[in-house]
């Protein structure tokens, strides 16, 4: 029997299928509710919408399910019967992410006046060091499910470093498409697995147009392009967040949790995650309020939340944080939608709020954030300012990356440069 | 009752010193045997020979210690019982570092030849991507056993952004010393924490005599200098790699196991760790093999080892190694004693071998290594091809630190760049 979990509903499409990936038994379109089967298609035939991961969760006794989840391995293949991927997963080669670090921020805490308990959930300790390791690894089985041999995306550096690593490890081929001027440091890191990685001359709206063109050529032909035609499987590795946090807390919902928008996806994923886990009766059924994050040189949703507004107008990015520079983000109705329905916001900071959170973070925790990370702590600490976020509650702010990848975003330093003497030292003054 | 495990004999120091370090009963000379009570000091007051922990290790039933060990939390203070920690280290602030992934390396090994299975320990996910969060995290323990308030090194890199980071978890003061010619990225990492960070005019040799110095003036007065004089304490954070590697292998030793030799410190506390768990009963006592891997450009340790020597002459360094890069080795003999004792070798590879490593390692297994990392598997490869290293046998293969940390040694980049056009992909024939 199987549990009426979210977007689940009893299978209309043929059960026949080659394709295992677990719980996962058709696509849903997110507007229509029109079913398709498993495959690789991102739009809905009918309507054009986005397509989703529909499942027959397992039902049955919360207790047992949530043992066998304990049980299983130190990353996200403990959700294997929560995500569309084979049951025997966590036996192939893959990277292994997850189950990153949910950290106690007392000292931010302190500083920020929250005072009902304040989390980091860490994602820069994934393999290639960002949660994007998460979403690969998932559509890594789905590549493997449809016989794809290349693993593909379009990308301007997390992406292109988690799909060279993972697709290394899976032994697949890789071609990777970034555009031509990319910093060095992300160059190196998408190339140096050995995959082909290819330097398109234009911006990155440009890289995903060639590779949109790509998918219909025979030129691509047996190619999974994780952000695109396997993008269904791909956006569903961000449950695991919401997952871990859950479990991470001792099996309870968090009641405020801080994310940061790019396309919207990993929002609205965790708050499936969150609906999944209530439906399942893994954690109790209380409110919890969605944040969402974004800078201010790309802050079109955060825009149309105080607008009012139902739809996002686009805008040409131009911040700091580039691994959230989307100007035109595909999920941004529904985050609009989550924020307003679970009593979130959406709220947006400068790139010198994200300077001088990166380094709040990083002094008071030990914990060096790329720039996503600035602007989750910097929104959280001017939602609490405002009196949006309420301190008194149990709240989780992300950080998805590594500040080892932005150095550049940060301006640190000696405090002096002295001879080698005790002399020179006493007179620096420090 | 305590075991009499390794340097731990019975206590013949005072026993009702105020300080408390669990297991930790005093510090042992390594040369004379002398002891001295816990306390800030490195060097023997008799030989001047260097001090190391010594303990009364948990007796009785070992299957007892292992549910203990397994009960506890995901990093090394599971095995707060064999380190010199107060028993609720875990509950105080810190950065949590180790129980890294232990990664199954099949492709790697097909590559080199090895059919007895070969794994990497990838010390890359550490919180601050090194395996040096795991020395600094107990040097933290003992620094706040001894009162000290400000946490300190000398460093080139990744032992300065540790200190950082854990500094600021644990709400210490650091001031750490680089050279005043370090790479831009490692000075960012080494301030971005916010603490002191002082730059020296001189080599790394000088930042270390101004360390000394420092220690013996009021300057200095309550500062612990992690790598001097809370060095006997800070060295045993290494014996957590040999704990993992056994756990890991299922309460396993590795018949094989590839280090990489800086100080030499981290080898010969491997093999501490190691016999210690056959002390314990942990691991059945079996033989194992420890070898060592240096740079070509500072392989004092190899080139002793070859020649049949005792003793290590100091070398001018010359690699892209640089995390490796010490010419005078403090524990240089005791690892000579080592690789021959256990049947082990020192091997040494040259720059263009650990680049070359680099990139097999991260084609093969999507793990993204830093120096360090390609002199071990550059090695491996090495003794493989030699018939030194049995390729039958179970070997486990350290990384020490990330890629990230040293992307100028690897020169990797698009394979073409191209204008956004399937004729233009067409035409560069991938």
């Amino acid at each position: 029997m199987a549990v009426q979990a979210v977007e689940s509903r009893t299978s209309d499409v043929s059960a026949d299928s080659a394709v295992s990936l677990g719980p996962a038994v058709a696509l849903s379109c997110r507007e229509c509710g029109e079913r398709t089967p498993l495959g690789p298609v991102f739009a809905c035939a009918a309507c054009f919408g986005p397509l989703e991961v529909a499942y027959d969760l397992p039902a049955g006794d919360p207790e047992a399910l949530r043992a066998r989840i304990e049980a299983g391995p130190a990353g996200i293949w403990r959700y294997a019967p929560l995500l569309p991927v084979p049951a025997d997963v966590a036996e192939k080669p893959n990277l292994n992410p997850g189950f990153t670090k949910l950290v106690k921020a007392d000292r931010l805490a302190h500083e920020l006046g929250v005072t009902g308990g304040l989390y980091v959930k860490d994602d820069s300790g994934n393999p290639t060091h960002s949660f994007k390791d998460r979403v690969v690894a998932v559509a890594v089985e789905a590549a493997r499910a449809f016989g794809f041999t290349t693993l593909s995306c379009s990308s301007t550096g997390n992406l292109a470093g988690a799909v060279g690593a993972a697709a290394a490890r899976a032994g697949l081929r890789s071609c990777v498409f970034i555009p031509h001027d990319l910093e060095a440091g992300k160059v190196v890191m998408a190339a140096v697995y050995g995959g082909d990685l290819v330097a398109i001359e234009g911006t990155y709206d440009d890289v995903n147009r060639f590779c949109s063109e790509l998918i219909g050529d025979p030129l691509g032909e047996g190619w999974g392009f994780v952000n695109v035609n396997l993008r269904p499987y791909y956006a569903e590795g961000s449950k695991t967040l919401a997952y871990e946090i859950c479990e991470q807390l001792g099996w309870r919902l968090p009641d405020q949790i801080v994310v940061p928008i790019a396309s919207g996806s990993q929002l609205t994923k965790i708050d499936k995650g969150l609906r999944e886990l209530i439906a399942l009766g893994l954690v109790e059924d209380r409110p919890y309020r969605i944040f969402g994050a974004q800078a201010e040189g790309c802050a079109p949703v955060a825009r149309a939340y105080k607008a009012g507004h139902d739809v996002v107008r686009p805008v040409k990015p131009d911040t700091i944080a580039k691994s959230l520079a989307i100007g035109n983000p595909a999920d941004g109705p529904y985050v609009l939608d989550i924020a307003r329905r679970t009593g979130g916001a959406v709220e947006e900071v400068t790139d010198a709020e994200i300077v001088d959170a990166i380094g709040l973070l990083a002094r008071t925790e030990g914990i060096f954030a790329e720039t996503a990370g600035g602007v989750t702590v910097g929104v959280t600490r001017k939602l609490v300012e405002a009196g949006v976020l309420d301190p008194s509650l149990t709240t989780v702010v992300l950080n998805t990356g590594d500040g080892l990848k932005t150095l550049d975003a940060v301006a640190a330093g000696p405090r002096a440069t002295i001879r080698p003497s005790l002399d020179a030292f006493r007179a620096a003054g420090l």
